[in-house]
């Protein structure tokens, strides 16, 4: 991360950052740890966003690793954390390339210099399509993919492709998907046409492989793994389909599949394609850098449980806290905390983990004791139901984890990186 | 908002801020309508977040005149849209003070020349405590306001305030609340509990009034106006009983309240309080300015029925939306949109408003025909369901309307503002 935390280091802070304390005179984000803070010491206002640096940098280790042993690579999705220095770390930790889902998270790509940028996800709209061509006319080195799954958008594609050009193809990946899913032809027959439509139009596109997403799935685990099963497959058929009829452009053929939640089965089946062509395979995991304290947590266990290798180097850990204060305790049994949905992500519930009462005694955070439960939110406060004999009172801070990491990040326009004491040792931008 | 533009003119925009071009050079906000952009035209990249400047400007001097009716005054919550040029333009239509609900939003106020400002919220914290404190000691004519609703954060305060020793009183409003519900506290007893700390902290702390938030209450109708009408009758006894035990400090007696739904029912209650004070009734409403399609459409349509002056003037419109473009139709019958939880709020579901077809013959957006409904979201994406024969094509774009401004603002750093052509004849900037 040092490397790329040069790059935004000039950024300025100031009071108008969420997280920074009132009053400080704007300085570089280079210079956040010779300040010297530590949030035990209340030295930055709450809420703040904090990222353990020791946990980020295991998991960011680990993925790699894990990943590795498959054969495969990763392309970690950096709409999760729209952190050009996270993306940075993940570079350094062997990633392929950066994933984005909008032309805006590809401009932020763009200009921290990343060159292989995988937009998984349709490429429509005129400044859209206007900007990718530009910017692969501009930079022969940069190597860009994105995805489509209807005639239409290739013809749209063309047609820009003509006008603007550039010398080389652009770079496509044709999609699957399942009925009542997301994006993506729902059959193999709809997604040769498509792909046929790619080939038809070379020199202008070039079809490079095959794409999904399969992390929408039903919440019961058994039917979601029997639903992911049957999409990889029909993955699969889609790129045997598209090589029987020579489709895909010469090369290797990529196949890519997306979320958090089973990339081990994505690792598993990818690699039992049986192309005859050089196979490239591609995780686009994005929250694996934080990892959570309830969702991916949850999903974690069930990827050690269906692969025990995963469990090697310790799995994943949480790496992201919000900390908030104890604002009003108006009932014995119920708190309110200054932190809300302009805080962190509330799609699944965050979860009180520690507490802290700041100039007593106490060296550590505790942990919550039982019985300590968030019940509901509002913009910029969280109800929490407690025990009656609850140790809380108004002041004291307490660390949530959070339910999904991707809408916390996107709370925050830094996020505090932290020893394991809790000193601040250096500042995370994001871009959203 | 002219004014107050140029404070914040000389900020630059490029484009890693979402909604601006791809590719373009960075320039300084207050150039953005010499750019002669359209949004019709694709001048800009979608997902945009779009402020209506007629309507906005409509409800802005409607809500100045059903507040001046009632012989109150408004302090607009500035949590909803964090943008300190749409604070200058509630100022200027006649505003008492802008309300916030984080020290960070307080020091955004500051910083753009607010001196009259409400922390409706309780101050807790060291960081926030000690900025409040020196502000106050840096600006004699920092009139500041926050909220008490124990007895341990008074004592909190006496202590911060006998330290910083500023020379005037910090002032408060003692909160009520109600069991179940947010801050505040939940009796007469235990508010005049706190309202004699206060007292007894004298000079170090004023009680200058009673507040209260009206706000979360049941969906049901009949339940939630019985809920609040009750709550308004608490707060009108605390301070009936805290002006018979003489609590408050010297001059007007503030009663507050808060919400966007029931302002009308604050204003007909406050002013039958029969202190024998002066007193200043104080509403807070955030949402009025942009208003929304959903939520606080549905409360006008309450608030009107309950109080048929406040169709006056043609009531609150609309002046907040999102675009999107039409990505996939993968089914007949469902659409996905380049637009998702990262873009608006989705506590109340967006609806889809108007849909346009550019470079076409269509000179403005179409209504959208019924049948197309939002049925949900991923973080980039949404998800819509549409009949057989919708017109909708694939690079077509969308109108969505929000459900609820105050989570759709705090999606973007900037929102282009339109005029009913949908040239971009200003941009306004977000601090979250």
């Amino acid at each position: 991360m040092d490397g790329f935390m040069q790059s935004v280091g000039h950024y300025m802070l100031d009071h108008k950052t969420k997280g920074m304390p009132g009053g400080i005179a704007p300085f570089p984000m280079a210079e956040i740890a010779a300040k010297n803070w530590n949030i035990l010491r209340e030295d930055l206002p709450l809420p703040l966003a904090v990222l353990k640096k020791s946990a980020m940098d295991h998991n960011s280790a680990w993925m790699r690793d894990f990943v590795a042993r498959s054969g495969a690579v990763i392309a970690p999705h950096g709409k999760t954390t729209m952190a050009p220095q996270l993306f940075g770390q993940q570079m350094n930790d062997g990633a392929w390339a950066i994933t984005v889902a909008t032309p805006q998270q590809l401009a932020v790509a763009r200009d921290f210099g990343f060159q292989r940028i995988i937009l998984a996800n349709q490429l429509v709209g005129k400044q859209a399509i206007r900007y990718v061509f530009d910017e692969l006319k501009r930079d022969p080195a940069f190597d860009f993919y994105c995805i489509v799954d209807s005639e239409a958008n290739v013809a749209q594609l063309v047609a820009a492709a003509q006008s603007a050009a550039i010398g080389r193809p652009l770079q496509v990946f044709l999609e699957g998907g399942w009925i009542g899913g997301r994006t993506g032809v729902r059959d193999i027959e709809t997604g040769l046409r498509v792909a046929r439509a790619v080939k038809a139009a070379a020199p202008s596109l070039a079809l490079r492989g095959v794409e999904g997403f399969e992390g929408l799935t039903p919440t019961d685990r058994t039917a979601a793994e029997t639903q992911v099963r049957t999409f990889l497959d029909m993955l699969v058929h889609l790129a045997q389909a598209c090589e029987a009829e020579n489709l895909f452009a010469p090369g290797e053929v990529i196949l890519t599949a997306g979320g958090s939640a089973f990339y081990d089965m994505v690792l598993a089946r990818f690699s039992h394609a049986n192309l005859s062509r050089p196979t490239r395979i591609i995780t686009r995991s994005g929250c694996y850098i934080t990892h959570d304290s309830v969702r991916y947590r949850r999903f974690f266990t069930e990827i050690t449980d269906r692969t025990p290798d995963a469990a090697q180097g310790g799995g994943l850990l949480s790496a992201i806290e919000v900390w908030a204060y104890v604002q009003s305790r108006p009932e014995p049994g119920k708190i309110l905390l200054t932190v809300g949905a302009r805080d962190f992500g509330t799609d699944d519930r965050p979860v009180a983990e520690t507490w802290f009462r700041p100039n007593t005694a106490m060296s550590h955070p505790a942990t919550i004791p039982p019985g300590h439960l968030v019940t509901g939110h509002n913009d910029q406060h969280t109800h929490m139901t407690v025990p009656e004999n609850s140790p809380l009172q108004i002041g004291d801070m307490l660390s949530f984890g959070v339910g999904h990491p991707c809408l916390t990040f996107d709370k925050w326009q830094i996020l505090v990186v932290v020893d394991d004491a809790y000193n601040v040792v250096g500042v995370v931008r994001t871009f959203f």
